[in-house]
């Protein structure tokens, strides 16, 4: 039972599961009727829609006049038409502000202060009391009728800031990983011999067979545009005949693509992207040797657009999707000015580029339609992608630099995913791997070197933070451990980078959730058990909650609390993921026993409490010694493929050879999400020592 | 001796064998000291140069007010600084002016008739007295001082006629040539089945899955372009998967270029161009069968820089070489507009497209940097092109059509030459062979199966009417026969068209002096010996000629005459070709008794008379039926390779195979020049029967 996310004062069943917002029998209707949802076959709105309640609509205002919108504190100033949404001038001003829901008014995260001047803000239950004293409003849900200056809360300030597992420890696990490094755009220096009446062949000939003699590459199959074609003969002659050649190497021949006078002994380097929906990682790669020469992240700026995969399509069926293409690269091109920065180097050194996502994410980047992948029967556009260069796609770095999109089986299950496995290695090994990277979504591969199968779990952004009052990514502030005292009932916190926290993110909310029910704070439903009085209690007008740190503890003067929706949201994520675990094991006809390791991998930070994990009912009950966490997946894959050929190609098969299961169409996946939301499940047999300890009140 | 060009009342010795003007002492000096020129071996004024002459310089002029310029009867008009050329001004309004020097002064070709206005011109003698009366002026020889309007009277005012030789006859030699078509760019239609939740693959796996079904293309080595994949998804669903794709065959993999919905029934097009330096032909071809739809020529626009390749190079580097590169394309593209119009087609249609040209032709056209092949050791930038798209190079055809452009092994033979090869089929023959293509230029090529040699013999412009006073290409209006009658010496005049003469061409010139020797009217040297008071007899201040038709029976008003300098500039020409036969045999350890067959190609039209070349030692002394005259083979190689991978790649093998004889470099080949500069030789043993014929003056 919820609150109606449009009339916060009548209590109501009906939760759509996927935006995860409640709605009363007057609101109840589907908001994405014609969008793939993963929920839908055992969604109650969907079968009401479906039986012929009448859609919304409606959503249009009439506008006229022009105002002006002012943000502070960066003082930038807008035009608006009379009825726009602050959420919309905020867009086109590129105000970065966190619209995780896409301006649905679900999650609560847009918020503004308004400092002066007239606008209109439909009625919210995300906001407390004391916000809306403050005057904080929803920018979704707030129009402009005046001039007017508005103020970007702390909170709301998207941050630059590092993610967490990134560090040095990550980053030297990867080094030499790649020992016979193939990168696909490479320089040849070639000293050229002058022509004389007795050797006139063309400048283009001389070159070429300067290149077959230096033995680098293969001049049988070599292209060259015409732009090369026409700077060659002053190029070639300025420097007395000595040059370097840029040279891609594609899958259907080479091409020289650029040709500059005189040798070079400058480093040639990389960038490997793990282009994330919510989090954008990149590395700056020494190509000689694979040094990583810095290591950056920061937020997608399309969350704008919407925290899922569905919200960014959505999003660009109505905007185009050139604006989501640009939002991303703007993300993307920062991260890589913040490396050329920070490593002093040139940007036309970046000849080489590896970009790792999901498949919505890769069609965004490129600019190609993604709508038909959210339509039944979900099928994307391009799977395998054409080497192609920076200049095309708009990636700043040498404009001829080549880019590698690592390919991706099925429209839910993408590049990042085969990024994971050949990181992983699995498709090599002999025993049988549960492979499960936990991001936005949650994608799950299981096989070995004979066979690969994959699925998606739609395990929703709640462990990256979507959803969750006080939810954050593993960032700077995040609260990222917790262990609590079962005679005093006060948490212990690890807050990542040792400040005052912020919010917690997907580590701290599986320990949270597993000390709550340890100790008896909430029972094995998610409720609340705690007396109401109780210090750590919090009980507002709309939901009930426990307090992980008072106001006076926090960075954000506001006490943080994990509600019970929140805990309800949690509950259907882990539960997603087991059932994924469960329904894929079955599709090959195994079960748990017969898997001899499970790999994690995603947005978890440096740290994940397997136990913790287990005691949820996330993971299934195994000897902790079969469980690996492997941090970031994506970037290292990217990473692997940027250096080496062999690795390219081995991504390629990985993604040919894996069978991809629709969990959307799979009536038996729904049955045991039903009866994974349960802590830790409804079958507990399944959980005989968490059981034990429970019994235990260990 | 002649006049000086600058100094019409002295006589000198001094001639610029290159341009073809003589200068007196004062003026003495080399104009292009610093370029390529075959003659510079046995140039007097190069050496005179060399010993310490000044240079010229002082060719700037102070500007600075501007004036307008009117052209009639376009009345096009155009701003002018204060003494800008009027050939400036005209180039600047894309007048097509005739001006086959560059505006040297020299070829007295680029008249106008000032109507009003301050102008200054320098004198001339290449005006007549009653030209002057009427006020004519050389627009490169005139500046603009205040506002003008000038008219281009009929004689200089580029025509847009059929190229003779181009009719029925020579297309139908063609149609048929080419059995087994396979063009560079196929269209292939395509019936997908629709994506199913069982059959999930992306759209592009689809597209090439159906594509490698069709067997008409290797999917193996298939690339497509970002724009393509873009536009994929919604291409694929408009017409229930019902698509044809557009790919063109490279020579490193294939490359889908487009994608359409639906199935096309619509005929495939290809243009075949011969880009020559003076006139472009056109052809339009249904790509299904070889027929040709229709046919077209006209004067390249680059012309108004000069008529030979030389003077081009120049200009590009004066002007820049996109300059040169807009002239051809404007030409070029309006020929094609002509087609378009004619056959009644839709450009989309021509997909296709092959350019057979000299190097420096399609140097220029591709904006490749020229100037390199002008200078010792005379070097192209690029002899084999890849396959480009037409929107690449400006080519108005179907934007993603493919173009080939035909290879050539040297500088100074290109792929107009690999081309007549190409169609003469020499290549493939037991026999050995000598081709000769008589263009702008003079190529010669000795060969059979076993080796190809060939050489450039820099014959002039005179054949193609440059440096000629009444010299003009073989179209409408051209003197293309001439017989003189002993009696009377009076001359029987044959007309391409049939119309009134306007001027002479090569063939009329070749008859009219192997006439005018036969009769007695000029002796061995090209000196007149008949009376002076003749009736046929001209004489003006500066020269003495005779007159092939009287004022009253050509189209211009005025009398056509073949002058002595007229003569000389032809045996200047026919001897370039006869000693570059001589000397390319004897590269090859040769001579004419082993030479089985004698092909002639070029822009002579659909008439030439072998006998009456051999009377003027333009050809040698052997059986007439050794001799082939095969009209245009550059247009006749580009329609089967526009046609045929057979055929292209046999012109790439052609190019590869060739040696290269430097002329420029060959002392005896200076010599043997010198000693054909008599009619018919100055070894009068290689031709007897000549001097039978002219002892019996027949």
């Amino acid at each position: 039972m919820g609150y109606c996310i449009n009339h916060p004062d009548r209590q109501t069943q009906y939760l759509c599961m996927k935006d995860n917002i409640y709605f009363c029998e007057d609101c109840l209707t589907c908001r994405n009727s014609e969008i793939y949802c993963k929920f839908r076959q055992s969604c109650p709105i969907w079968f009401i829609v479906k039986k012929g309640f009448k859609s919304w609509g409606g959503d249009e205002k009439p506008v006229s006049t022009e105002y002006s919108v002012t943000f502070q504190p960066e003082n930038k100033q807008i035009k608006v038409k009379d009825g726009e949404s602050l959420l919309e001038a905020a867009q086109r001003a590129e105000i970065p502000l966190n619209a995780s829901c896409n301006g649905k008014g679900a999650c609560g995260k847009c918020k503004l202060v308004v400092d002066s001047g007239n606008i209109k803000s439909e009625p919210t239950a995300l906001l407390t009391q004391e916000e809306k004293s403050k005057n904080y409003v929803l920018a979704c849900k707030t129009t402009v009728h005046g001039d007017i200056t508005v103020r970007i809360p702390e909170e709301t300030i998207e941050r630059n800031l590092k993610v967490a597992g990134m560090g040095e420890a990550a980053t030297k696990r990867l080094q030499g990983l790649v020992d016979n490094i193939s990168p696909i755009s490479i320089d040849i220096n070639l000293q050229l011999s002058a022509p004389t009446l007795e050797d006139p062949v063309s400048d283009l000939d001389r070159l070429y067979r300067g290149l077959s003699k230096s033995k680098q590459v293969d001049t049988d199959h070599l292209n060259i545009s015409l732009k090369v074609m026409q700077e060659l003969a002053e190029v070639m002659r300025n420097d007395d005949w000595s040059v370097h050649a840029s040279i891609i190497r594609k899958r259907c021949g080479n091409e020289v693509v650029a040709i500059h006078s005189g040798t070079t002994q400058e480093a040639s380097l990389g960038v490997a992207v793990d282009l994330g929906t919510t989090s954008i990682v990149v590395y700056l790669v020494d190509m000689a040797n694979g040094d990583i020469l810095g290591a950056t992240s920061g937020h997608n700026r399309q969350a704008a657009c919407g925290d899922d995969v569905i919200n960014r399509v959505v999003c660009a069926e109505k905007n185009g999707v050139k604006k989501l293409s640009t939002m991303v690269l703007a993300t993307i091109n920062g991260l890589i000015n913040e490396l050329i920065h920070s490593a002093n180097i040139k940007r036309e050194q970046i000849k080489n580029a590896t970009i790792s996502g999901n498949t919505i994410m890769t069609h965004l980047l490129l600019q190609i339609e993604p709508k038909y992948i959210r339509r039944e029967p979900y099928i994307p556009s391009v799977s395998d992608f054409p080497i192609m260069q920076a200049k095309d796609i708009g990636l700043k770095i040498n404009p001829q630099g080549a880019v590698f999109v690592l390919p991706g089986p099925a429209s839910y299950v993408g590049g990042d995913i085969v990024a994971g496995v050949l990181y992983t290695g699995l498709h090599n090994k002999d025993h049988m791997t549960l492979f499960i990277d936990v991001g936005t979504n949650g994608e799950i591969v299981l096989g070995n070197k004979d066979f690969l199968m994959t699925a998606s779990c739609s395990a929703g952004p709640a462990f990256e933070g979507g959803g969750v009052r006080w939810g954050m990514r593993a960032e700077e502030g995040a609260i990222e451990k917790v262990v609590i005292s079962k005679d005093t009932l006060a948490p212990e916190i690890g807050v990542v980078g040792d400040v005052k926290p912020r919010g917690i993110c997907g580590s701290g909310m599986i320990d949270l959730i597993s000390e709550m029910m340890m100790c008896g704070i909430i029972n094995q439903s998610g409720k609340f058990q705690l007396d109401e009085n109780h210090p750590r209690m919090m009980r507002d007008d709309y939901d009930i909650g426990y307090i992980i740190a008072y106001e006076n503890e926090t960075n954000v003067d506001k006490d943080i609390v994990f509600t019970e929706t929140d805990i309800d949201n949690l509950i259907r994520s882990k539960g997603a993921i087991y059932a994924g675990f469960l329904v894929l094991l079955e599709e090959a006809g195994m079960d748990f026993s017969m898997v001899d390791e499970i790999i994690l991998t995603g947005g978890f930070g440096q740290y994940l409490n397997i136990e913790k994990a287990i005691n949820i009912g996330m993971l299934p009950e195994l000897d902790q010694s079969k469980f690996h966490y492997m941090g970031n997946s994506s970037i290292a894959g990217a990473y692997m493929c940027l250096l080496s050929d062999r690795y390219r190609s081995d991504a390629r098969q990985i993604s040919n050879n894996m069978t991809y299961i629709d969990f959307s169409s799979n009536n038996h996946y729904m049955d045991e999400f039903t009866s994974a939301l349960f802590l830790p499940h409804t079958n507990i047999n399944s959980f005989p020592t968490v059981m034990q300890k429970i019994k235990e009140g260990k």
